[in-house]
């Protein structure tokens, strides 16, 4: 495990004005009502409306994020965004987060991390070494997702999941009487489960022009929940097991775990085979569904901001994500 | 300035079987026959074909800088795709890579950084930090790109230009004695120009299901060649002073200037303002076109291959990016 002096200096999150009610989700999935609620936990989530890009609500959370830090956007060294899902093709949605904070002549070096749902704590764990080594003083780490423009309807136990939204992070080094730092973090990736999640059109193999009725679903997220669960299942243990032991930190020591909020069957999963208690665990899934990268910074957003974990607490950020990939991070806050 | 005590240990390429000449491009676009020679300098470049997805072009890439590093695939212990280009929007390419190496269920962290054109540069510059660090020792960086996809065939300037293929490096930490190692990198971005060369659309504000035939641009690749080139040229000169300057080193100390070949254009650009001489300039348009970021890979590649750059040669990688991004980077091969 690699201890890093590195700090979380402020959290901020955007949520887009429409609220979905579960109520309103079975209306358009065509369930009995009250199948959302019981089968994804989610009784409301925010669908983006117009003028709501990712890039938008990045740096409406950027700017909260900032202000929490005490930091001015101007000090940033660096701008990373931390998403599953892309503003536009080409160029990176760290550009357009730039633009939208009105830096466009900053020159601040503004580039993506995506490892899907695990897009931020893998654009964390990577950041904090360049802090760490003193090359980037301020970095900034925003997750901004729009899910629902990739929702399919007929799909509804994924559909039902998701909801849209951004969350952002600013680092920084930790002083030397400061408790906080990242103690250590674990990324792990089987593509053998590469296909269990995934939205196969919209890259260089399935063109957008390829989009017809007969191929739509191809430009929609599919999701296999039974396989997911079935290969999280067995993968877990061994990893929590191989992340914590170095450390010599047992589940019981975290003030707080803030999970990648999957779904409500990921969340028992994890409850279950991890010995995570309710009051460890950060659930923010009723009222904000499967924000893909966002769910982690946001869960922490709500940690810090309800005052769940406060500075000096120890806290676990775990998840998987598509790929298939298992990431965890232990920190003092 | 910060230096790692970071290596390449080797360098592969793939590209597509299939050789599209100069002739052939102005047949398709419709230019008088030596047109496309005159205007980009490229005589040949590759287009991917049946089977030769990003993922498969990356895996040939990736095997062959394996093996010039003398390092087995399962030795590596992190996989980032450092791409302008998705294979599909989700999840990242580099789990496909993963897949395509055989080596679906090796747990390697795999995933992607994109900064469009500067993808190598950036990733090497992050992930140099983390082996630097010792928290992975053998990472493989994968730039594979498929241009031809996303060709607007009525924007002759830009379709002209571009190739597919793919360029992989893998670095790891130089030992004690070793000459080689990062002495310093530098990435600038000024969103002002994130419009100059983009695809708008694929992303979640323009879904593959607008594509028709009133909105295809939005789906190809659009490039303002002459803002991107006055922009770069007010910005190259004071980005380059600011690299070189507290490193000691001079445009003459290089035994290779390896670019991002983003069109004959930006390379006399490159050689006028900056003083590189021919004899410096790694210069691989002509037979490749320009492969996004697989491009200074890809020429760093062939710099070594043809003896141009040996070990403990002073280098510098330097390049635009869509963003609008400058990046650069002094290493000592």
């Amino acid at each position: 495990m690699q201890t890093r002096r590195v700090k979380i200096l402020g959290t901020g999150k955007y949520v887009p004005r429409r609220i979905v009610t579960d109520e309103e989700m079975d209306a358009r999935l065509g369930t009995p009502p009250g199948w959302v609620r019981k089968t994804t936990d989610v009784v409301a989530r925010h669908f983006a409306g117009d003028g709501e890009t990712a890039s938008y609500m990045g740096a409406r959370a950027a700017a909260d994020a900032l202000a929490a830090a005490g930091i001015r956007t101007s000090d940033i060294d660096c701008l990373v965004c931390t998403s599953g899902t892309k503003e536009q093709a080409l160029p990176s949605t760290a550009s357009f987060i730039q633009k939208a904070l009105g830096e466009e002549m900053s020159g601040v070096p503004s580039f993506d991390i995506d490892a899907t749902c695990l897009s931020f704590l893998t654009g964390l764990d990577v950041m904090s070494y360049m802090v760490d080594a003193g090359r980037y003083r301020y970095v900034l780490l925003v997750s901004t997702e729009i899910a629902s423009v990739g929702l399919n309807w007929n799909e509804k136990e994924s559909a039902g999941l998701f909801g849209d939204g951004a969350a952002a992070v600013v680092i920084g080094p930790s002083e030397r009487e400061d408790a906080s730092h990242i103690i250590g973090a674990l990324i792990r990736t089987y593509s053998k489960g590469a296909r269990l999640s995934e939205i196969r059109g919209g890259g260089t193999r399935i063109h957008p022009r390829e989009h017809n009725a007969q191929t739509e679903t191809d430009f929609l997220f599919h999701m296999d929940g039974q396989a997911i669960f079935k290969m999280a299942s067995k993968l877990l243990p061994g990893f929590v097991e191989e992340l914590l032991a170095p450390t010599g930190t047992r589940m019981g020591d975290f003030k707080a775990v803030i999970p990648h909020q999957g779904s409500a069957m990921a969340m028992r999963l994890l409850r279950k085979k991890l010995g995570i208690s309710e009051e460890q665990l950060i659930y923010i899934t009723p009222n904000h569904g499967n924000t893909i990268a966002a769910s982690i910074p946001m869960g922490l957003h709500e940690a810090v901001r309800q005052r769940k974990v406060q500075r000096g607490d120890r806290v676990l950020l775990i998840g998987t994500a598509a790929g298939l990939s298992l990431g965890g991070m232990i920190l003092d806050y």
